[in-house]
């Protein structure tokens, strides 16, 4: 008797409980050392140590019902005023606190902005390989995901599809870089690209087509690669943001949303993604923690540790003739299955104690997600995996 | 261009904002020390030592990627199975820690047991006078909000006209008890006459008809009242716990619903739950928090303050020929305005710098909620206040 939404749901999430019990099963056989387990997005890097000073000093010297009370549902103003200054610092932007909401999360974040936009049959559109979550978000306010097909050469969206796709419903284009799944950056010419065509749209449709970055990957970024901050090239912009990553604290959900001024009615926007948090249940973001990462905004996790994991993933792989191009962020590396069906190339990898993520579930079949946030000696010992697995395939 | 939906609600919150400004403008005037605000439900009570010190040895002993990591959406095992059996000794329950789901609080918890269960236009029963936010979650899965009629005589449910009012589109009956706004507590006696009659709609409809038990202030309850457990009463029932008063942690967002075996087709109730846990974007509870309150389970915040409170605001409003009951849980004691018109009592009140929220939002026009959630001096200081209020409607 559950809904009829949620009935859907629980079907296909045993699908994905089958996966994950399966590698417990491996575990079990082989030993969990033995088992090669690149399925996860779950960081490895522990927090910089500023952070569990930071938790230890406010817990010692700050009151506790300040600490852990209720503020407004946008959160702490001083947290929300340095976050936008240490944003203004890095990007030349001119945000103040009421630009700034805080969140549980981007997983909210992108919940909030998508119900506080989406009217049932809106269009929000994605670009394939993309986090399939992105899915369940925007379905949860009755909007329809809009897929455009994945441009196969460099990862890059694919421009020319995307100016045909918008139409009158559009009412969002969602983007994530660095890419989770690719782990590729799209750089200013493309952002210049994909926002004047969003420029033309609005101006034809006579609409706001809002552009949503989320942005979890931001901070990691190898080889001084830059992301542009898409606020300075689309007035209708909103940046979700997340703290599991760049501080390796996915298990506290603390992030934000970025709403500009610039943004058409921006104070109406503010303000319903403020009440939207509040009645979906977040009511605030986790109170500690916003004081924390208060304290901790020039810190970043130890991104050499996933550039090393980067580096000797990469060289096994392509050593092994694996087709795949070098991650510029995140940390995963898409690479093409040597069979059309990578569902079964999966479970060919399993017999060598290797799991992947099949890349069908990124709108993106033929491909798999390895994801490089692991121990480096896992790596090191899967070698030999990867090269029994390319002799399978005569590679 | 926000939603329809919520153009609604940011046109609505301006009026509570106007309200919270009020009591800005007056603390501007008169003295944050004169503004006798009872208008807030924020815990006034620090958190019990025992968590800043779990807070503390936790950071100081477990492993970073452990304490801060993604876990299952369901949150924790150890910690679930520790509130298994925490419940299981208070309430001789038999719950494991698969019948535990750790939410970001109670505001969550709410959200997704409502995700879980509502198809549009199912119907949703609550108890004049109720916390309005249930309009909120209630509605943002298109359910509709069946309101039932306070009993102004001991605000008891009414059980004559819940009766009638279950149909087959009845989907779930929503109680708080203790209860925000009045601090009443139902007996035992109610529970079993309120199941009963939803026993009997179940077989007559031949549909589960979900009992949720929304129970945040469980522990703040006076004289040793008990506060019946209703899963034992009734099998399709769910409890929405927070820590939020308990512990004094509001901010914190941690809590948990409690899906009984007993509940029909349980398993699938306990996945649905589970996916709206993440897909609303809470993904998981704190972690942090989850593995502070394991270690807190049988630590209250200090009830006696509250109780003083509570004895000494009685006191003053019966000294001063008010009507009201004395409350037997939560901080709240409902107040019957002496003039039909309670806004009107209420921009009265504001005279002589005392803010109360009107009842009319709780769905129960001619009452005010006062919040004794407040420091104790600042009753005692308030006294005059009331005694010059009541003198102006000749009391």
């Amino acid at each position: 008797m559950i809904s009829k939404k949620m009935q859907k749901l629980v079907e296909n999430n045993s699908v994905i409980r089958e996966m994950f019990e399966e590698g417990k099963r491996l575990e079990k056989i082989y030993g969990k050392e033995n088992v090669f387990d690149f399925s996860l997005g779950n960081p490895s890097v522990p927090a910089p140590k500023e952070v569990n000073e930071s938790i230890i000093k406010i817990i010692k010297e700050e009151d506790s019902n300040f600490v852990h009370g209720y503020m407004s549902n946008s959160g702490y103003e001083d947290v929300r005023e340095k976050i936008a200054n240490s944003i203004n610092k890095k990007f030349s932007t001119n945000f103040k606190f009421n630009n700034i909401i805080m969140t549980v999360g981007a997983a909210s974040g992108l919940n909030i902005v998508l119900k506080s936009i989406l009217n049932p049959e809106d269009e929000v559109i994605v670009f394939a390989p993309y986090f399939s979550e992105y899915n369940n978000y925007i379905q949860n306010y009755d909007g329809i995901v809009k897929v455009i097909k994945p441009n196969l050469k460099d990862f890059m969206p694919n421009l020319e599809e995307f100016e045909k796709s918008i139409n009158e419903k559009t009412k969002a284009v969602l983007i994530n870089t660095p890419n989770n799944p690719t782990g590729v950056i799209y750089p200013e010419e493309i952002i210049i690209k994909l926002t004047d065509i969003m420029k033309e749209k609005e101006s034809k449709f006579n609409n706001p087509i809002y552009l949503i970055s989320d942005e979890p990957y931001r901070e990691l970024v190898y080889e001084n690669i830059t992301v542009p901050y898409v606020t300075k090239y689309y007035d209708n912009s909103m940046i979700v943001y997340s703290y599991s990553k760049s501080l390796s604290l996915p298990g506290e959900r603390i992030g934000y949303v970025v709403i500009p001024d610039e943004l058409e009615n921006s104070q109406e926007m503010i303000d319903a993604v403020t009440i939207a948090n509040r009645i979906i249940g977040s009511v605030n973001a986790p109170s500690l923690m916003q004081r924390v990462i208060a304290n901790c905004l020039d810190v970043n996790v130890d991104i050499e540790s996933y550039n090393k994991n980067r580096n000797l993933l990469y060289k096994i792989l392509l050593e092994n003739n694996f087709k795949c191009i070098k991650p510029q962020g995140a940390f995963y590396i898409f690479v093409k299955s040597p069979i059309p069906d990578e569902k079964e190339f999966c479970k060919t990898a399993k017999k060598y104690n290797l799991l992947f993520v099949p890349a069908s579930s990124f709108g993106c079949p033929g491909y798999v997600r390895i994801a490089y946030c692991v121990p480096y000696e896992m790596i090191k010992k899967s070698e030999e995996s990867f090269s029994k697995l390319a002799k399978e395939y005569k590679m």
